[in-house]
């Protein structure tokens, strides 16, 4: 016979780039956004959610260059024809949000908020790299005062250690953008049209930690081919300003000695020398509230985006993982942040400082899983087998019993037999099935298999007869007995 | 001197139809979704995320008949042209990911999966309906067991009474669109040149709650006129067939005897008899676990998605509110559901039953608030004044003491004076302020000025001097008593 024409059928598949959470890494996910919670409003942070659409125009184009430069944002038209895109950040929206509040003066100020969500970016994804992304930031905007800043550092350091990541695993890494304009200045880069190799520039510093002093003077430089033996084009600088950039990685004993070595490398620029006095302050700040070695000087620290305008923050685990070519490496950046004093101006004219820290949330999930933080799987629900179909009432009653006890539980739902039953079961990681058919019913009892035990037993059959005897992993109960039954189960595997 | 020309500024404002959303509903939401979950994990579903966004293809076309029917959701075209839309409800993008684990058969059947999350509608906005919305779902894929239905009825209920609705405030009502496809053809309307006119008469009977028996009579003959004048052209059956349908609302005694009816007046159709056995299932097995009066058995109910093929719920609060023109109403629906056969089928071919059920989770925030279930504005944190800009460290670390030790705090960050930070302070809700000026810093001690005995006292100006004096508003203490009398003042206003 021949086979009728197959239908036009969807495809059951996602768009590159985007990817299903289960169960356990929701229930990871959550623990870690309550714990990251805990400590944002311990620090005064109140929370505050805006839409995942707002217009274009109001997020304004802040990416760092991407591979496609003209896209980064997901967005379309809406009815009148104004263009609306997908949040990149949690920044923009904020302020959006604090302009549009400015109006109304309805806002304290300075205004502390911290918000968490996912946001979108139209890149090209690649290994472990999402198109849609959770962030979790908290910001204080209305403030020039760097003890701002120093506070959101001290603040990423605390998230950190409530997460479980030791000290002496992770530093908060600070650096300053003007700091960086003072060296540009000294190293005769000033200038609209140095735009392009100052950004080659900042790229290269940006590696330091990855490539060395070496490997960063050939970015300076004419370029530099690496293992693999792709070319990538230098700054094309001369010895002398490479030597005045490279200044800023010459070793110092102690982070008040590099600061002082600051003054000689970048005294000439007013900017530079306003840069180098926040950095002061903010590791002053830092020092006094004993953070000396959580927080840290650190002029490697560049951060992509293009709307930091002084201190910028990267809060680094400093553990070694292995990459996916199997070498030893730092775990790196798992958050963020920075000040950028202009992003409410645009709306305003007003001035109306800002600064902020923003954790990924799932970068800082696979730290913790490599870390060995995170609890592997979780038992499921208590599965109450159907033996006889006619007496679904009474299954979904003992589930109901169940449930009222405050213990997870579920009837099967399915059309298979006992076998297919305990199968699900198993694959339900339920930690025991309660069974009633109709012997059991006659002498008013029920049957109580526990899978973790049953499951331990099979593993060891030599001793498992005498070890069965003591820890049976299948008892009969009295029907009144079932919650009590349940949860000395329950306990047992507890502990 | 003329004016220089205005900057080519965005404009700081939301697209038509999104929200933000304050610290307290945040807050409220976040408490309101923890208890639903407590409720659903009881019932043995596990999350499960799945993203923002998928192909428009593999979403299909269910949502009900909308204002502009081309639309109704917000859609894209990805770099290579293929069509993505954001999700419009929670449901589509499950069947999605069954379909695709049903590939790989590493999913346990049934499949049982909660979700929460925010959804789309590119719909036209009004007073409290949004573009983005988030549901709150819980689904069973994979039986056409009809128990599964029940218990999603059930949970339903103990849901609403998990946060703190009272029993009688609330009812989850069931109905079969197997029922009202026995209804159309015993009525004379079957086949697919009466699909429009058929919409028309589901249309009408999802009003007979409003509009009672004999303002759905009109719809679904001629058309009716409402109290602004305003026409709805009517469905325009003959006297018989308006008969026919409007037999469903026979009034009855009991639902046993409203299921009764059932069998003559659908009787005749076999899809019909289905639906009516189907009924009588659900309402056998909820009676059994005692959830008679929670749940009921109600044909008007409709549902407005496409993809329902068997039971269809709706969870209604029965209690009455004001609405917008100040009539009593009853408070209406929050959430809703019912069985899709179809979904994942469109994409494997292969039959795979589900059902679900939705809570609206912004609507039953209003339902609760107008319970006063939700309490109001809480406490901000301890505010720590600057009084001298020199000493920003010390306050600094006052602040990061009351953190420690549990309580939340935040050093002043503006600029302004002593009299504008108490006014931050008020504003932000801050139970005391710690003040240290120079006076008390000689004397080795810190001010704590509680903000909400000072308020009740500026307001109860009589007894004033008396009162304040038994319970002074602002206390001298060592520096070293800093937390133990902030612990004091935060006690004494949560007694």
């Amino acid at each position: 016979m021949a086979k009728a024409p197959k239908p036009n059928r969807p495809e059951a598949r996602l768009p590159k780039g985007f990817r299903d959470t289960p169960a356990d890494e929701v229930r990871q996910t959550s623990q870690m956004l309550a714990k990251i919670r805990e400590v944002y409003e311990s620090y005064g942070f109140e929370p505050l959610e805006t839409p995942a659409i707002e217009y274009t125009e109001a997020l304004g184009k802040f990416l760092p260059d991407l591979d496609r430069p003209n896209e980064g944002v997901f967005s379309f038209q809406d009815e009148d024809e104004q263009w609306l895109s997908l949040r990149y950040d949690l920044t923009a929206p904020l302020a959006r949000f604090v302009a549009e509040g400015l109006k109304t003066q309805t806002l304290p100020l300075p205004f502390r908020r911290y918000a968490v969500g996912p946001v979108w970016r139209n890149e090209k994804p690649g290994p472990g790299r999402f198109r849609q992304f959770t962030q979790f930031d908290a910001d204080t905007v209305g403030t020039d005062n760097v003890a701002a800043d120093a506070e959101i550092c001290m603040l990423a350091a605390d998230t950190l250690e409530a997460l479980g990541i030791k000290r002496g695993d992770y530093v908060v890494k600070v650096s300053n953008r003007k700091v960086l304009d003072g060296l540009r200045e000294v190293a005769g880069l000033a200038g609209d049209g140095n735009d392009a190799r100052w950004l080659t520039v900042m790229r290269a510093l940006d590696k330091h930690d990855r490539l060395g002093d070496a490997g960063v003077r050939l970015l300076l430089g004419a370029g530099r081919k690496d293992e693999s033996g792709d070319f990538t084009k230098g700054a094309e600088l001369d010895g002398k300003a490479i030597e005045t950039v490279m200044s800023i990685f010459t070793p110092a004993a102690s982070i008040d000695e590099k600061l002082a070595h600051l003054d000689t490398q970048i005294g000439a620029s007013e900017i530079g020398r306003q840069g180098k006095a926040e950095l002061q302050t903010i590791w002053s700040l830092a020092s006094a509230a004993g953070y000396q070695g959580r927080v840290s000087i650190d002029l490697s620290v560049v951060r992509g985006l293009e709307y930091y305008t002084g201190p910028v923050f990267e809060a680094e685990l400093t553990f070694q993982v292995k990459d996916e070519d199997g070498n030893t490496v730092r775990f790196g950046s798992v958050g963020g942040g920075g000040r950028y004093d202009g992003l409410v101006e645009r709306f305003t004219g007003q001035k109306v400082p800002a600064t902020g820290f923003s954790i990924g949330v799932s970068r800082l999930q696979a730290a913790l899983a490599a870390l060995g933080g995170i609890r592997a799987q979780g038992t499921g629900p208590v599965v109450v087998l159907v033996m006889d179909k006619a007496r679904v009432a009474d299954y979904q009653m003992m589930t109901q019993t169940l449930r009222q006890a405050g213990i997870r539980a579920e009837m099967y739902l399915g059309t298979a037999g006992m076998k297919a039953q305990m199968k699900y079961a198993d694959k339900r990681h339920a930690p025991c099935v309660v069974i009633q058919g109709g012997d059991e019913k006659a002498k008013g009892e029920i049957q109580i298999k526990d899978l973790i035990e049953g499951s331990k037993a099979s593993e060891t059959i030599k001793d498992s007869k005498e070890w069965r005897e003591g820890r049976p992993a299948q008892i009969s109960v009295p029907e009144a007995d079932l919650v009590p039954a349940v949860r000395d189960i329950l306990a047992r595997h507890k502990a």
